[in-house]
């Protein structure tokens, strides 16, 4: 299968036509309502410059976190914050996991960082282990940590998750991603604490997933240390996120029953998606997240599932880009129950065609 | 008086109230409405991933310049790909204009590129002349030229861009800022035309300025070649440029008799403005382009004018951090007609105010 551009990450809707889209994984519910209002009103006030420090929203951060408002990055989306990131900390090398999120290698290739990867083993339903510790050499400047995972959809484990935080603190920059943590089963007690904060910790979080308003983009970054913070706010534009998005996230913070409500939802969800694809003979990778890994036995049968559900208007993410997996591997978003439905369904009908052959 | 970074460029109404802002540089007539249609529709399809190709606008940018899609490159703010493209080319010598946007300096610093000022003569207007062919070394490798210069408003003689074009084309990168241009006298015949662009040759185009959509984020940039395109595109993250702006830019488009009815209302404000500004004792330089760059013969004056006007509710852009200008300068945009009478009559207040004394 001829892969491209359009291919490199999940929710591109903008080829064939797409009813149901399990390739992003963003929150089920939808955007809310008083989000969606608050981005609107906010159109009538973009003919101006965005504020460049999105006061507003900075200081309802910090309020919740705890921190100092020089501590919070916001960005153009979590994945500008990554992009920046690595622009500013020019790390010289940086231990990433794999399979994980594509964009940390692709942003530490711009700036020619030796990349060293930690695999993650299949075996192991992909859980990080503390055998990662073993690659934070003293040359190295960052860690990518993803909890929970993309793709593979495993927390890091809090105990675990502390001692990396501890053995990063010597002056390595650990990046950890939590864009996913809130739409996640026991997320808040693997979410890094403030007061677990060291100079060498940044926390990425996204509105983007968890308020479904991907195609607003924002995205902030918690700094143990105001320095790393300063520089890399100014190692892009003045005015990265717009006025309507600011807006969106100031009402996206009041809505906590909305991301509860989600979150229930998606447990739920979540086992009757792994249920109806382990009966079609697909394995099944525990997820403590919004989204499924899954694999087909051979890469054959996961193009054609793949392939079969878009031409009945359905799209999933195959893993065709993630270092450690291959067109074998496919993610899943965990959806409504009546689009859930409707995959299992439509994955059956795909089944079914090829165990007539 | 101490400055921050809210004083870094114009168009931060976030502190003291503003009501008339002459401290940014946007259409006076404000943001169409089918603009603020198209962006208020676009937020129900926002709960999606943006096309990280921005298809349906590139293919309507290709059509306008004759270009191939690969040759154009959108981003969130024209500012974006000044990061981009110096995160992508890496210059390691760069010839900047002074004084001029001070964004490609702030960008260029980042990758701790050699920068060398051509410094533009007070005396001469701060038109461009073609000394500045004398600083493209061979070491060089990047030319930022803005076309109206911002703040001093003058366009490049299409001549000179044309021989400043050809001597750029042995490898020396000329990003060519024409964000003001499609609002400036003169502006179609002095810029550069397609059929000039060769490899090494970057325009830099905002929507934020033309049609006054500043806080919703979008620019563009038309490449002379596919390669350094792609590896722009490729600088920085997969969805830069948001849903509703997207919606907005295509819409913005189609507005060609609202950016012509513009232009002409700039042109007899600017006189309006100048002609009072002059008439207060301050030297006003010529301009072609939708702002002012104006000076005071103190700094203490030029001060006071600026507080006192932000006492009464406007905004002008003192020019303290232009390398090559300062405190005694300031710049002010041309907006409406009621509001540069109130700019004029507040400036006469604060004229009397110090005479008085």
């Amino acid at each position: 299968m001829r892969r491209t551009g359009e291919h490199l990450h999940g929710g591109y809707i903008y080829g064939t036509p797409v009813r149901y889209d399990f390739s992003a994984n963003l929150n089920p519910l939808g955007m809310p309502e008083s989000v969606r209002k608050a981005a609107k009103d906010a159109i009538d006030r973009s003919g101006c410059y965005p504020d460049p420090f999105c006061g507003a929203l900075t200081d309802r951060l910090r309020e919740l976190w705890g921190v100092r408002s020089d501590m919070i990055v916001t960005g153009n989306g979590a994945d500008d914050l990554i992009y920046r990131i690595v622009y500013a900390l020019k790390p010289k090398r940086a231990v990433i996991i794999t399979p994980t999120f594509t964009e940390y290698a692709a942003a530490l290739e711009k700036i020619d960082c030796e990349i060293c990867e930690h695999s993650l083993s299949e075996e192991n339903g992909f859980l990080l282990d503390d055998t990662v510790l073993d690659k934070l050499t003293d040359d190295t400047d960052m860690l990518f940590l993803c909890s929970p995972n993309n793709p593979t959809g495993r927390l890091v484990d809090p105990c675990l998750l502390n001692r990396i935080v501890k053995a990063c603190e010597r002056g390595i920059y650990l990046v950890l991603d939590e864009c996913f943590i809130e739409l996640a089963e026991n997320g808040d007690s693997c979410s890094l604490n403030t007061a677990d904060l060291n100079y060498c910790t940044i926390i990425l979080r996204a509105f983007t997933k968890t308020y479904a308003m991907a195609g607003l983009r924002l995205g902030y970054a918690v700094f143990g240390s105001s320095d790393a913070a300063l520089s890399v706010q100014l190692a892009g534009q003045h005015w990265s996120v717009s006025v309507p998005a600011q807006a969106a996230g100031l009402a996206a913070l009041d809505e906590r029953e909305y991301v509860e409500t989600a979150r229930k939802m998606i447990i739920r969800e979540r086992e009757y998606l792994s249920d109806g694809f382990k009966a079609l003979g697909f394995t099944v990778f525990p997820s403590d997240a919004n989204f499924i890994l899954c694999s087909a036995d051979t890469e054959d049968k996961a193009q054609r599932l793949e392939n079969g559900l878009l031409g009945q208007g359905i799209a999933i993410r195959n893993c065709w880009n993630f270092s450690g997996l291959g067109e074998r591997y496919f993610r899943i978003a965990v959806r409504p129950h009546n689009e859930n439905e409707a995959l299992i369904c439509a994955a059956e009908r795909c089944v079914e065609s090829w165990t007539e052959l």
